[in-house]
């Protein structure tokens, strides 16, 4: 090994320090402090005034976030960067601060206190894994706060898969807050949506149907995705953040049950992170593996010929990619 | 505000994510991934067999590791970059592995639950602060695990300080493990070492001085740093990673008792995290203020400007300052 640069334990602190930029932004969302100077607050006084907190722990949480990118500063004075502006202040309609209350609740984040006993077994260390098995009160608490930042690929969706005025009868598997088959209903008004989750869950995807203008062509069938008799005869099945709960054998099966469903030539859609074959890049996706070992008996951050090889053993045809703005990709198959 | 990039949600989701990276990194040195790595295995299976862990959970972390700049991957085969080899394989003088039962220990990390809390208040929500305040077996942990991440700074500070063959007093302040005195002592043969600290803090810097081959010259005032008659006439004072607890009178208070125990034109070395004037940058040091606001009552990462400014109204002069290779910075003065 040739020494061409001085070594430096940078890399190591910035990373066993990580924990510390989760909570400096989760304090600054809570505080409402993107807000806060979105309104014209710029000052440490100022800020903390608005937010509710003093001025020496302000100043010190503001110039934490300038040294992360979220904000820039001058002299005394800090102002939004595009991205926080866009993204961290209540009146943005892409206002995404909501989506902590889901992705950094304590059953997720505790997952990872016992990652070294996961890596150990490679998987978590139940008989079922720990969040999709049963009917889990973290999906409606996901249901609700996961809205804002599936709003883009919802729409990305329906623009990829709608025929804007030909009936379609479609499958909303896993449906959460059901944003994704709302999305083809409302740009598709032949479009009927049939939505299937735990009833507890269903309920919040009824709620937005309704207040989105579709309800009347939206019902729901509750229970196990994996079990529930949901019907057939479907033009198009949504599956939408749910294949990397699970193993390949059982995505594999689980395919070919939604095939089953479907008219022949239907098209299913699949929204994934789906890092490149390396398995290391890019970053969201590939580190989205790390959250499914720590949180899943055998789920994984699928890459598309994994995805493809699964879609072809469960008799899916035509099988293309579609990255989207974001860090998700969708695929589309025929069956 | 003008846009000239696409919106993206990505520093987002990378901070939000970050205690991932500090529970993978902690992982892979519970596991010694990097120790098995350097000792020739390189795929996931090989790695799984030497950790005693599965090849799959050794493959996503060893594909985190990737991401993260800790590996570089080729086909399935992992390899270790510089910086890991030298800080995070156990054969290596310089590993930092065993800080992080200091750096990540239970009180530690906990302080950032209450962040907001602490950004509210402006510091802990205390009569006193949570660490610093009483004998605290944190400060026994933080001795025995510091000595590798410290060895680097005490040899530099002692190279900075050092007049190789005059007697020199030495009052090291604070001194946990003892590493700064020691090096003094180990440099210049004439030295002798006070060590001022809690008691069972003292075991471990004796236990250090035996060992390094300066136990005749090394000797302990047990008792709190800012009451205790640690005597006077001193030539040397050593307060290394000890001022960053407290606010700027109370440093300022202990600068001058410090003063008070040090010969005319004796000297103070500092050590610190000094961010920039912006306290924005560098990265390391500026991101420490974080930590003492989630750990202190008034604690801080200061600059060179509020150093300076705590020394002169000590009454030391010609201060000047030291850049180390590592995130910290010394500060020599004169009484």
């Amino acid at each position: 090994m040739t020494t061409t640069v001085a070594p430096s334990p940078e890399l190591f602190f910035t990373t066993l320090w990580g924990y510390q930029r989760t909570a400096a932004l989760k304090s600054a969302v809570e505080l409402e402090v993107f807000t806060a100077i979105q309104e014209g607050a710029t000052t440490p006084e100022a800020i903390g005034r608005r937010c509710g907190a003093s001025a020496r722990g302000t100043r010190i949480l503001c110039d934490y976030l300038v040294m992360l990118g979220f904000l820039t500063k001058s002299a005394d004075s800090y102002a939004l960067t595009q991205d926080s502006a866009i993204f961290l202040t209540k009146a943005s309609p892409a206002y995404m601060g909501g989506t902590l209350k889901f992705l950094l609740s304590g059953p997720i984040v505790a997952n990872h206190e016992f990652l070294t006993t996961a890596i150990r077994e490679g998987g978590v260390p139940t008989a079922g894994d720990n969040t999709v098995s049963v009917e889990n009160p973290v999906w409606e608490e996901f249901a609700r706060a996961m809205v804002p930042m599936m709003a883009m690929p919802a729409q990305a969706i329906a623009e990829i898969v709608s025929s804007p005025s030909a009936p379609t009868r479609v499958l909303d598997i896993a449906a959460g807050h059901g944003i994704f088959g709302i999305a083809v209903a409302q740009r598709n008004p032949q479009a009927r949506v049939v939505a299937v989750d735990w009833p507890r869950v269903l309920t919040v995807a009824t709620e937005n149907a309704a207040a989105m203008g579709v309800g009347d062509r939206h019902s729901t069938v509750p229970g196990d995705a994996f079990t529930v008799d949901w019907g057939a005869g479907y033009d198009l099945a949504l599956i939408t953040n749910f294949l990397h709960h699970f193993d390949v054998p059982t995505c594999t099966g689980f395919l070919r049950r939604v095939r089953a469903a479907l008219v022949p030539g239907g098209r299913v859609a699949v929204l994934e992170f789906v890092p490149n074959e390396d398995r290391t890049s890019p970053p969201i996706p590939a580190a989205f593996a790390l959250t499914m070992l720590a949180g899943t008996k055998g789920g994984d951050a699928y890459t598309m010929a994994e995805l493809t090889a699964m879609l072809k053993d469960a008799g899916f045809g035509g099988v293309t990619r579609h990255d989207l703005q974001g860090p998700e990709t969708v695929v589309i198959a025929h069956a």
